[in-house]
């Protein structure tokens, strides 16, 4: 049996299951500190023998296996877990293998091995929420350099007539400041989610997150993209997406045809629990 | 004895000589067509006996081995090159194992192995020239998706004080269009190399840079970035590349002491030629 903790700024999601995805139970718990949430996560998986458990967590994270900090969540803007060792922490309770990841990068994993991407050794996977963050796999394995990757503070073109702001505290106007969801809120004074109908809001959506896949696909010539999370569910972005990155690339390089390419995850909101059980099977197979 | 090609779009440098990077002899012949560039190619590995034989190429070029069109040149703005098949000519002149990549992932593996990232897995080649291209070795392995990079078109934000159109036929004003040495010289009246004293080029080309470099650090988190091509040989720009992207970081990403991240290829010149050699290594221990 297989643990898998998805570990998210405002929810975890722990789930007990195998490699291929087969969920047999899960729960989600409130993000509070370590200490409480934690507590919960203990008790959950206290009912099963685990003989792995795969966590995909918020970051940023130290996924460096030489550096002395592995398995921290570093330098979050959330302070109780900053400077978090997530991974010793875990071991403690149970001591066995422990994967441990970006949740972007096990959502990558997940739609690799069992949804979208399946059979390719290169996807890319974004979440556009709360935040915006992205995973990849390539060449077959999660993209790890210096360090995970920081795809959402991207930066984009502004849009002329758009006059919001920003909202990331650091760059103000990257992609993650202009386009996820509290963006969306901020520029538009509601929630997206009752905006559906307004096409102004989500054509704008779709150029941010066009010229941003523009980037992507400049420097990583990913196989597949596929683009999760809360705001991503107004799937009439889609279009406005496949509009605006058609004239970006302007024939310079060869894609397949977009609706083929750009998708939703095939594993909805399971994407990152699924590559968290995956990355607990790696763990293992590993050991 | 191992052979090499880097083929640029202007010249081309053949050499003989190990995986050490020791060069036994080179020539550098101008690129016409393929048959007259060829005719002197084969000429001078004739007089050797190689084992296996490394391009690095302009491209865009197939780097799918899987594809019916591996190893060609394929949809370049030089005519004579257009669908050309490049290791399916060499190989039938010479009958040995051909490694093939780009230009640039060539000189990535150069600096890798042998140069000014020895010893890491991880490293970004980028040249600014002629125009502005990018390779990288990730996780041991050169870049490669859908089809290799193509990070010289990544686009950036214009200087609000820069009113040049730009250069580039298929972005105008990507970062080739902005920042080549040919645009350089479109904006300024004369080549790059004679505004040496002209602080502002500097600086803008070291503003535009460091955006690219931006994108590239969140996207790919490089452990080591090397910029060569010509523009490059005007050291002056790099203090303004280390200060612009200070500020574009804001502090967001732990970098390395960029001074020592951001730095010249250690083999000069010969950094795309060495990689072409470790291409024809490469290809021989797979063979």
């Amino acid at each position: 049996m297989l643990g898998a903790i998805e570990a998210g700024g405002t929810k975890f999601v722990c789930a007990v299951g195998d490699e291929k995805g087969m969920i047999v139970e899960r729960i989600q718990i409130p993000t509070i500190g370590p200490n409480e949430t934690l507590q919960e996560v203990s008790t959950f998986f206290q009912k099963f023998k685990v003989d792995a458990i795969g966590i995909g967590s918020f970051g940023p994270i130290d996924v460096n296996k030489k550096s002395p900090t592995y398995g921290y969540i570093t330098s979050t803007p959330k302070t109780a877990w900053r400077d978090f060792p997530f991974t010793k922490t875990i071991k403690e309770i149970f001591p066995v293998p422990i994967g441990f990841n970006t949740d972007v990068n096990a959502a990558a994993l997940g739609e690799a091995k069992l949804g979208a991407a399946i059979g390719l050794d290169s996807c890319l996977y974004i979440t556009v929420g709360t935040g915006i963050g992205a995973g990849a796999l390539v060449q077959g394995r999660l993209l790890q350099g210096l360090s995970h990757p920081e795809m959402g503070h991207t930066y984009v073109r502004r849009h002329p007539k758009d006059l919001f702001a920003g909202s990331c505290p650091y760059h103000k106007d990257c992609l993650e400041g202009l386009a996820s969801g509290p963006s969306i809120e901020k520029r538009w004074g509601q929630s997206g989610r009752t905006l559906s109908e307004r096409s102004e809001v989500w054509e704008l959506e779709g150029y941010y997150i066009a010229q941003a896949l523009m980037q992507y696909i400049l420097i990583l010539s990913p196989k597949k993209i596929i683009l999760g999370g809360g705001v991503m569910k107004q799937k009439h972005v889609f279009p406005y997406i496949y509009q605006h990155l058609t004239e970006l690339v302007n024939g310079y390089v060869e894609l397949p045809e977009l609706t083929n390419y750009i998708v939703s995850p095939q594993l909805g909101d399971d994407a990152g629990i699924t590559g968290a059980l995956l990355l607990a099977y790696e763990a293992l197979q590993q050991n």
